[in-house]
């Protein structure tokens, strides 16, 4: 079969001669309907996750071809990133996203979905609502990161809240939170994509202005600094961006301050598929090429990019 | 002008000789355009509040006619209910609402909306959005008092939600939970009205099912009684009925199963017009009548029912 591997070099390698995947007792065959392109696997290939070898991506909707569970043979799915051990502290207290020895798909010493087939483990396949495109499903998983936040901290309405950033990530986030009913204020440096926060978020900071709630999904170091001046004291500051650099930093700040920080990675699918469903998360849309066009797809300055197969 | 007014008595008086009201200080007069019946005001005529005497009713839209606040004269506009004493315990702890000197439009020593004029402190008006019809921004202050539930308490997206009760409130508070992504079940009698849920709720209990969140709107102590069970140990009730009727109740179920119960009124007016503008809660359609009208305006069986000026 076709797939797009990390080979440790800056460039993925298309292959056309890779073996279908054996699905394992628990697991369920896959066939990629499309997958899509996150900053994360742009991360990899700048080096981001140096053990890892094999198929790169993690964000996809497919079809179950084989399954021990048979009524999910046929089915459209999605499916989350993390398979635990079962055994360590963390799977054993309910965090299994969070397993030393966890496996994950286009991570983590499992084959990703860039490629025509893909097993996962049954159990963390979510079936696709009927009237809900490929094209929109594929948002779920950057969405359930998204719902993490308001999976983690208390979002209240009457509180405004500030999101750093305006990305995709900072969109999403932008929006589970502006659905709660809060005012929702977006610091971002580009005007064309502010443009998209308009409907639903104030895009112009008050001078002086502070937020008992600060996300940062800017993905910079410039982006955490303007977070950790937005936020008041006794205020949380949520981090979503992973970027590589090392800052220095003065976590002095937070203490005077009494800043509580909470890093936020991947999150519940389930409720990122009904918001989706009932269409109150609005995204532009993707920009799908066939997995040979690999190099264009990667270079896309889309909203998002991805392959179809 | 005219007025319908508690006088103490089970049935309202309407007149037609009532002074238009002179505007305090620090107060706005406001032209009421539209006005709804709460199951409050049907509350008080049963005797719900005593020692209150005055033009009833505290759901209203209006266009400001006088006001300190120039900018805002002709401006239509929603208004919170209570203005409390500045000086009390709750007003210098930022809990207005909740001051013992209160005065409440229709309900304590204040006179309401159901009259052709009305005087409320200039700070209470909320500005009604330029796009957003009298008919729906009449919700915002049943709406706000649902939003009251996700401002005190955590709500998560990945954690189902059940809702006691299937009337108006329920209705709000089932739609704003809707909006974080959770699952909502809503626990009804009424098959006719529990139709309306289905658009983002499940209207079924599993066998068994408990949730770590429920609220119980039902208005009634067989409601209560529905909520108690569904709650899981350690987790959330909170309260929204009101009913008035005592009920023998056992307590230590509370502090056995270390169940917490959150009492919640009136809600944050802002990030209810935020979703009433944004067409993100939908609600049927009001069925208004002259003030002449008050008993069938009463006596309506519609969804919500109200006054037209």
């Amino acid at each position: 079969m076709k797939g797009l591997c990390y080979t440790g070099e800056p460039r993925p390698v298309f292959r056309t001669d890779l073996p279908v995947p054996e699905p394992g007792e628990r697991e369920s065959l896959i066939k990629i309907r499309l997958a899509a392109i996150c900053s994360t696997d742009r991360e990899v290939l700048a080096g981001y996750k140096p053990d890892f070898r094999g198929v790169m991506g993690h964000e996809f909707v497919g079809t179950v071809e084989r399954s021990p569970d048979a009524s999910l043979v046929g089915a459209r799915v999605v499916g989350e990133l993390n398979a635990g051990c079962g055994e360590c502290i963390y799977c054993r207290t309910g965090r299994e996203g969070h397993c030393i020895h966890r496996r994950v798909i286009g991570l983590a010493d499992k084959d990703g979905c860039f490629a025509e087939y893909m097993t996962l483990r049954t159990d963390l396949l979510h079936r696709i609502p009927d009237g809900l495109p490929d094209e929109v499903a594929v948002f779920c998983e950057p969405l359930a990161a998204a719902l993490e936040i308001p999976d983690k901290v208390h979002v209240r309405p009457s509180e405004p809240a500030a999101v750093v950033g305006d990305g995709r990530l900072a969109l999403m986030i932008a929006q589970v939170l502006a659905l709660t009913g809060a005012e929702v204020v977006v610091a971002g440096k580009h005007p064309e994509k502010l443009e998209r926060f308009r409907p639903f978020a104030r895009t112009e900071l008050r001078e002086d202005e502070t937020f008992e709630l600060v996300v940062d999904a800017s993905g910079s170091a410039s982006g955490f600094e303007t977070a950790r001046k937005l936020v008041r004291h006794r205020g949380t500051l949520v981090l979503k961006s992973t970027f590589a650099e090392k800052t220095p930093m003065n976590l002095a700040d937070f203490v005077v301050n009494e800043v509580t920080l909470v890093g936020s990675r991947c999150g519940p699918f389930e409720p990122a598929l009904r918001l989706l469903e009932r269409g109150l998360v609005t995204l532009p849309p993707i920009e799908l090429y066939p997995l040979e066009e690999y190099e264009a797809a990667f270079g896309s300055r889309a909203f998002k990019s991805g392959f179809r197969f």
